[in-house]
């Protein structure tokens, strides 16, 4: 298995998913430089601020839980190099400017909130408190990823062909991922099955990351363009479609990446069960419905287009819950109508 | 307005539409090389087979009344170099060649036949017979142009949102083009509007072609990625949707780029109407129906994956006759059901 955020601990082992041959650092924050696959595989061991906040800047490392788990380890991994007395402060310091590394990353300032609360709470306040804290805000991370993967699993039967979008992978969490973990899950159960995986433009996580990651595990992996999704589902390759979520409103409406909606409709007219995986974090009970989701529009320069051609650029979009077969979340698969409170 | 594919006369000027400041040769066929676009315009001027056969090849023309009007001037620029008594026999041997540039463009072999048809019917078989025949071919083209747009204009009302897919447009014929010349004729006549230019993964014509020629031609383009459509129409942006087509069978299903029935299906999931804009030889009307269109498979290399990762790449699919609004052709605005004989 893939491993995407680790603490390396002072004895020299990762915590999970030792890889052979890579060397390993002692107290470090160890992640894959993900702006790097699928081209070459190569691991960031950072114990600085700066430096972790550059990585989480420049997406090296991305996806809500795999950011938070980030985070809260790369905290302790910097305290480290604190004296003791000085710790409670510089460790608000660092916190302050991790947080500031992905200004609208809800998982960030939790995580790092729950880092802080904890060192002023506990008795004395040392580096190995934040490790202690950081690591277990990764094994429940872990955790939520199994639960997902063994609600969602069953959805998936020997010989079918289940479609994807965008990254909601080992990639993004600190473990299985969300949407793909019933995928590792089912293969891990022996089961034979072919994942197609939409490009996801502009900037092709499931080309880059989702195929990368599904194919390094052994599962059997596709990619195909955004615009082939209908086609492929025409001609009978698509039994079932799992994605991820960003946030999900109270009403089960759920915002992904830009293309997840369109999917959903085309599963509707070809009568494909269509699922959205993600921890219960993501749910946010306040929001009534999926039209009070602000869309995130990002840089025209991630299309590539002609010179001086405008450009519109919609992140996201959002799934309404009646084109939702089901919610699988670590607590159990959610069947409509949806009432998150 | 854009040149596609020009014939330069003897007397040095192009036929049409005549761009200041590029310089002209006579007896030569002129194209832009797509292939270089949108970041530099560059004209290819050429009198040799083996040039045009590449050019051909290599994509510098594309769609096929493009490639038809180029391949009967083509055939003319070369045959102006020939001994008039071998003119016949070569003129026979350089359309072979040119022929065998794209194996599956049935306009390359029918403007191709018709040329030399005309050669061996005319009293003395000259190159300027072929210049003659060649002239006519890209006539007619322009002539189906015009009259596409001119049935297809008023469809776009001041203020729309019009989305197309791919390049049938200037670039793809000897004029204004099919799905695009409704655009160009409602922008010639006064009327504002904004075409949405859907990327067109892996080969990107519409962000590379469509909105590169739709501003040039001073109309209001903005490029979205495929996996945008949905999205960009259930904000209420798109009023009218029109698109190209490779075949069309006799009740009315129509082969396109991959991408186009998806499409197609949004449009009815959002209300939207659906237009196919084609010349009438694009229907094929002993096939009954879409089912019979074979569907080309390309090369992988053109998505960009992840090493060793399987692609599927189909070119084209069929839209159902059912999603079709309407399909202009230079011979009007025919309505379902259809009948094509």
């Amino acid at each position: 298995m893939l491993e995407t955020v680790r603490w390396i601990t002072a004895e020299g082992n990762v915590l999970a998913g030792f890889e052979e041959g890579v060397p390993l650092l002692p107290g470090k924050l160890r992640i894959i430089d993900q702006t790097r696959l699928p081209q070459e595989l190569v691991y960031l061991e950072l114990d600085d601020v700066d430096e972790i906040v550059a990585a989480i800047r420049r997406l090296s490392v991305r996806g809500a839980p795999a950011i938070g788990c980030a985070a809260a380890l790369g905290l302790a991994a910097c305290a480290q190099h604190l004296e003791e007395k000085e710790l409670l402060e510089k460790a608000q310091e660092i916190a302050d400017q991790l947080a500031a590394s992905r200004p609208t990353a809800v998982n960030l300032f939790w995580a790092l909130e729950r880092c802080l609360s904890h060192l002023t709470r506990c008795d004395k306040a040392t580096a190995e408190e934040l490790v202690r804290e950081g690591l277990a805000i990764l094994e429940e991370d872990i955790q939520m990823c199994r639960a997902i993967g063994s609600h969602g699993a069953p959805l998936i039967k020997e010989g079918m062909g289940v479609l994807t979008h965008c990254n909601a992978g080992a990639l993004a969490t600190g473990d299985f991922g969300t949407a793909l973990s019933p995928m590792y899950v089912a293969h891990t159960a022996g089961r034979k099955f072919t994942v197609y995986s939409d490009e996801t433009r502009p900037l092709n996580q499931g080309s880059r990351l989702t195929a990368w990651e599904l194919q390094r595990a052994g599962i059997d992996v596709v990619t195909i363009c955004d615009n082939m999704a209908a086609q492929v589902m025409k001609e009978g390759r698509i039994d079932l479609i799992i994605v991820g979520s960003d946030r999900i409103a109270a009403n089960g409406d759920a915002a992904n990446k830009i293309g997840t909606y369109g999917l959903a409709v085309l599963a509707k007219h070809h009568g494909i069960p269509f699922y959205v995986a993600a921890p219960t974090s993501t749910i946010d009970s306040s929001l009534a419905t999926g039209d009070l989701i602000p869309i995130e529009i990002r840089d025209p320069a991630e299309v590539g287009a002609a010179e001086g051609v405008r450009v519109y650029n919609p992140a996201f979009d959002v799934t309404p819950n009646e084109l939702i077969s089901g919610i699988i979340t670590e607590g159990g698969l959610h069947r409509p109508p949806y009432g998150f409170a």
